[in-house]
Formats: C-alpha cells, sequence, structure tokens
C-alpha cells in the first residue's frame, strides 16, 4: 500500500507517524516548506518571545532512519483521481493507493482589496513581517516629531478576538508596556493603542461567556482596548474604518478567520469534491471524500459531515492519528471505526500569567490555568530540543520581562 | 560632551560602555540594525546550528534605564568636520563633540561581476541565504535524476581557508555526513563535496605552520577537500574556475578577505581621511583620525598606524574599551596614553570536537582546544539568555549530532 500526504501539519504529521510503523506501507509526504510548525506560538515568534527555529521542526527529522517514508519538498498542482495520480508543481507525478490531503488553512480576508494593508498569522513568514513591523513602528515612533503620526506608529489595531487576536493583543501590549519601556527615550509607553475589533458580541466567542467575561477585564487591565460588536468596513493603508469611525495605526493584524488553501477549490473544479464553509473539503464519518474512497481529507480543510469541528490543533491531531490507524486496520483487512471527536476542553492565554481555560463543565481562570497552558502547550511543543529551550526562553521571558528575539530582519 | 558613535559592533558597543558610566556625558550610538551581532559565531547561523536571534541582541538592551545614552536606527550619509555634524539618510542631523567610527567591513569581492554567484557571511541576512541555499541544495538534490546536477547540487566550494572558511567548510561537512544522513533516502551523504579554495600556501596562515598542518589534517579527516596555492580565476553562476580546471557547485562561499564599508571611501572626499589597505582609516596611537583630532576610527575601519592588527573581534574590544576610557579621562582633563595592543592569542574550530589554539608560544590543538574555544566564545557571547541558550544547543547538538534550526524560510 502507498499513502501520499499532503501537508506536514498536526494532521498530516500524525497520520504518517502512525503509519510508519508498518513497514509494508509506503508513506511519501508532501510539504512546501521542509518544517512542521507549532502553529499555536506562531504569535510568540510575531512578538519577539520565541525564534522560528524554536517553533519547527524538519519534516525530515521526524522520520530519521524510518526507510518506508520519504519527505518531498513540493507543491501539488493536481490530483488525478481516476489513475490514482498526483502531480506536482515541479513537473514530478507521483502514483498512490491512499491520498490524505491535510493542506491545512490560510487567511480569509473577506475583502481582498484589504489584503496589502494587513498582517496575517498562518506562516513564519507572516510572523516575521509581524514582527519586523511592530519592532520598526517604535523604531520609528521613536524618532518621529509629528504627535499624530507618532500616534499611527504606536496604534495596534486587531481584528477579530479569538485566540489569535486576543494572545497577540496581550503581547503586543505587555511588549510595549513592560519589554520596551525603557529602552526608548522618546516614546511613553502608556500611549502605546492596541484595539481589539471584533464583530461579535465578545471577546474569545468559542468559551463560557463568563470567561469571556474575564478575558476581557484582563486585556483590559493590560492597557489593551476590546471593541465588540464592531464591523470593519474599510481597510487602507495604515487605516481601519468602522462605520462612521476610523483609527490610524501603522500595524493592522488580520485575526478574524481562515479557510482551506487553493487546493481544495481546485479539487471542487476537477474532480468534483464537495465544498463546505470556508472552502472546506466535506468528508463522511470515516474522512474519506464523498464519493472518492481513497481520498482522505482531515485538519482544517476538511469539514466533518457529522458535525461542524473548530479549527484547531486537537481536532487535527485526533483525526490524523485516527486516520492512520484506520488504514492500518484497512491493510490488514480488519473493520474501520467512524470518527469521533473527543473534545478535551480549550484555553486561550491573556499576556504572561493570565488565561482561561474550560474542559468540559469545568472553567479555569487566572494564573493557574495560565500554568496549566504554558505546561500542555510545552508539553505537545514536539522534538526534545524545542521543548527545552522553549521552556527555558518562557522562564526567562517571564522572570525578566525581557523578550529575546528583538531583533529586525 | 556629547559622543556619537557610528555602529554597535564590538569596538562601539564596548565604548558606549564605558562612556555610559559618565553621567554628564551624553552619548548617542547610531546603528542601521537594531542589535548587536555575534559574528564569530554566523557560520553557526548559516549551517543550521544556532538562530539569528541566539546570536545577536537588541542595542537597547544593553542601555535599558542608561538616561544619557540614546539609540538609533539609522545611516550615515555625510561627517561634517567643520560644524561638527553628522547627517543621517533620513535627512536628521547630529551635532558631536567626538565621533567614534566604528562601522565595521564587508566583504571585499576582488571581480564585481562575481558578486551575484557568491555568498558571503557578515550579516544576519547573509547567514540566512547561505543557510537557505545549503538546506535547499540538498532538498533538490534528493528529487534531481541527473547525476551530473546531483552532484553540482551537492559540491560547496568554499573560497578562503581563514577562520571562517575552515569553520563553514567543517560545519557543512559534519552537516552532510552526520546531520543529514538518515534523512534522505536518494543522496549518498559521503558523495557530498566541500572544497575549500586558498591562494595562499596552507590554511589558517595566520597560525603557526605546525597548527595549520594539524588544521588541514582535521578538515581532511571530515572529508573536506583543500586545495591551497590555488587561485581562482572566473567565478560564474555555479562554476569557479581555477585556471584550466572547472568546478561546478550550486553553493559557493566567499570567504577570501573584507574590506571598510562605503563611510571610509567617503570620508577620503568629503573631510579628507587617509586611506590604507582595505579600505581603512588611517589612526594615530591614540584612535584619531589623522588631522582630525575629534574624529576617531576603530575595530574593522581603522588602520592603527604603530602596528597592522588583525581584523579581530578582540582588536575591536580593546580598542573600543580604550576610547571609552580614554574619553572620560579626556573629560576629567586627564592625560591620555596611546592605544597598545594585548594579543591574547587566536583560536579556530574544525568541526564539532577539534580546534586549534596559540597563545603566544603556546599552541594547542584537538579537543582540548575545542574545549577551550568553547568555553571562550561562549563567554563573550554577550547577554545572559544567549549564553544559556546558545550553551545549551551547543551541548544538544554536541550529543546528538542534530542540528536545530534546518528550516528554510
Amino acid at each position: 500500500m502507498k499513502v501520499v500526504i499532503i501537508g506536514a501539519g498536526f494532521g498530516g504529521l500524525n497520520a504518517a507517524k502512525q503509519l510508519a510503523k508498518n513497514k509494508d506501507i509506503e508513506i511519501v509526504i508532501i510539504d512546501r516548506r521542509n518544517y512542521h510548525l507549532f502553529q499555536p506560538f506562531l504569535y510568540q515568534v510575531a512578538t519577539a518571545g520565541l525564534s522560528p527555529a524554536d517553533i519547527s521542526v524538519p519534516i525530515r527529522a521526524f522520520f530519521r532512519g524510518r526507510k518506508n517514508v520519504e519527505v518531498l519538498l513540493g507543491e501539488v498542482s493536481e490530483v488525478d483521481d481516476k489513475n490514482k495520480l498526483i502531480k506536482l508543481t515541479s513537473g514530478k507525478s507521483l502514483g498512490f493507493d491512499k491520498l490524505i490531503i491535510a493542506g491545512g488553512a490560510k487567511n480569509r480576508i473577506f475583502i481582498p482589496e484589504w489584503a496589502p494593508h494587513v498582517f496575517g498569522l498562518k506562516t513564519i513568514q507572516d510572523a516575521l513581517s509581524l514582527r519586523k513591523n511592530i519592532l520598526m513602528s517604535f523604531e520609528l515612533a521613536e524618532i518621529e516629531t509629528d504627535p499624530q503620526r507618532k500616534q499611527a506608529l504606536t496604534t495596534f489595531a486587531i481584528i477579530g478576538a479569538g485566540p489569535t487576536g486576543v494572545e497577540l493583543a496581550g503581547a503586543i501590549a505587555e511588549l510595549a508596556r513592560f519589554t520596551l519601556s525603557e529602552d526608548f527615550r522618546n516614546i511613553d509607553p502608556s500611549d502605546t493603542r492596541v484595539i481589539i475589533i471584533e464583530a461579535g458580541t465578545r471577546v474569545l466567542s468559542s468559551f463560557d461567556p463568563s470567561l469571556s467575561k474575564k478575558a476581557k477585564i484582563a486585556l483590559e487591565k493590560l492597557g489593551v482596548t476590546v471593541w465588540t460588536d464592531t464591523k470593519v468596513t474599510k481597510i487602507s493603508e495604515g487605516k481601519v474604518e468602522l462605520g462612521q469611525d476610523i483609527i490610524s495605526a501603522n500595524t493592522i493584524i488580520w485575526a478574524a478567520g481562515v479557510e482551506s488553501i487553493e487546493l481544495a477549490k481546485d479539487l471542487e473544479s476537477t474532480i468534483g469534491a464537495q465544498l463546505k464553509r470556508g472552502n472546506r473539503l466535506l468528508v463522511n464519518e470515516k474522512l474519506q471524500l464523498i464519493n472518492h474512497q481513497d481520498i482522505y481529507a482531515l485538519g482544517d480543510i476538511a469539514y466533518f459531515e457529522n458535525e461542524e469541528l473548530p479549527g484547531i490543533a486537537p481536532v487535527a491531531i485526533q483525526q490524523g492519528k485516527y486516520l492512520g490507524k484506520s488504514l492500518l486496520r484497512l491493510k490488514k483487512e480488519k473493520e474501520v471505526r467512524p470518527f469521533e471527536y473527543r473534545d478535551k476542553g480549550q484555553m486561550a492565554t491573556i499576556g504572561r500569567s493570565k488565561a482561561i481555560a474550560q474542559v468540559g463543565k469545568l472553567k479555569f481562570y487566572g494564573n493557574f490555568a495560565w500554568y496549566l497552558w504554558v505546561f500542555i502547550h510545552i508539553y505537545f511543543l514536539i522534538g526534545f530540543r524545542n521543548r527545552v529551550s522553549v521552556f527555558l526562553q518562557w522562564l526567562w521571558s517571564y522572570l525578566t520581562y525581557k523578550r529575546g528575539a528583538r531583533i529586525i530582519n
């Protein structure tokens, strides 16, 4: 059996790890990048707390010595369902018995004209661009004499109050208030404006309303302005319009939703795959594309028919493991059960010592939740080096309020 | 007294630290980058052992709370000696009582046409471009079917056998032989060619000939080919010509010498500064430009009239400290003594466990010299976080042969 996996995110990687156990299965894992990325910590790179290599592990490193796994740097241009073949943009083609599509999501910016004026946060490149812009904003503010321009330079508008938006807001506010406070001579850190703009009624709306309220209070204590029930009507260079209000901000961050990568749409037109909300590929209870039993999809690119699952790492991890095990069973001609998502709870952090967490009916808030958050995230940060290195940098950062990766490059 | 310092390398930074002790001295330190760079470890970034932030510290972080020090991100466009004014490319001007020029050096590529085809190693950008090229070469070789192209992809030509060239060669050879050996399916790591090309008669020519010989043997044991007495006659895209020989190499690295940054030449034409070998500014025994008693130069941009000093960190550090102290004495109207360089020895490393060191008449070689090298370099790596983080990554890398920063971005 030859299994081709597109994408080495949480889903694809976990599927490959399961499959690699059976030496008779030939696995090819294709990714546009040579590394697996721990996306939940991207905001730490964007705010100069960690370096890209701290949250990335070379895909090859997971499969050292596993002769039945081949890692290929490349991009898929076409899936040929009839001949069971995929083609790469490099011209190379690969046959498969089973294909797993785990390509993930990208930012979904409603109005294409807004895209050039906002920073996203889905890739290392996104995070480095954002880091550069944040740090440069302070550098430019330091030498700016015009008070209006100075204010715009130290204004950070974040669109979307999901976990990414809230985590970024907290980290930027702390960067301005504590880390940089003694470093500049001509900026009053308390003049820095960090504004979260949310169209919905509350922050972190996937949590219980009582936790949303606590998160909002924690954000405000850090000096973050939270505007809920507020719709963005236009974004242009350095400006966000909210109906009649206009905010001048040198840094505008888009954290208001994602959609599938282009591949999903391509599959709609080429092999008749069905798309759902956010251009996601509809899959059945065994994660098979409808009417394509040898093609599977999981994680952010998939839309599970039984229930709408959130676009978070645990879903992709569970689906990846499930699918790996399913194909192992299939190989042994054993029965395959449907996928069931086990909700182990969710959590989000607000700055360096507050978090909220919700596990079933249990709700946590404050320092304890933050320690829980740190522990769980570092535990799941794959790869030994990263765990130790990231932990020490967290500790250092926690004790000193410094951020080590504050370099503009 | 207002002192303006151009450049926050080893020289400028150490001068500023001394001067900052006297609160009546106003210090402005200008740099094109927001960070101080530990240049001796650049080759580690280029070969995926460390991340940029591991060898960089924000300049502002050195002067937290030092109200008499201002850090400015900018580039100098003009020095006006008569009016004691410098101008920045941003249009801003700054007055000074004393000016310290510590802008450092850049790669000196003899023939301008060669420049687009080689990688230098003076900046973080250089190191990241080189890292990307090295890692991509292996990725491309993995999918290349033409044996000739495959060979070119896994050929690394390094021009110049000084410390940078030797350190890079050792690190690349180890990367190919040990780190990546189990990661690829279609590359035989022992097919990787790492070739050092040196016009002189031996490697590391600033050391005793007996140590050069030992270094050459250590390189050869790692699989590095060393060609001394070999002149490069032409470089084009992916090709190095050595008289009648032609080597096809996807990665060509220039490690054959540096010269002053452009500023030195500008000063020759604008204020009549005298230049010496490598476009360096001639300074007297007190590090003053000849005929310009309020303008000082030090480190790689300066040529000390008493003796030609090597372009290494200890020279810049000693000159920076000396000049800081000199100006403190001047401020107190005390006598200033001439600069004297104290040669504390030199060292270079070859791969992960061999080094050579020379201190006066003492010569060290092998494992002991390597431990000495690690200890001294990590000790001098400025900034607490970096020291701990770098040390742990070294240790991890040493124990496992893995390299943590192997990400292509």
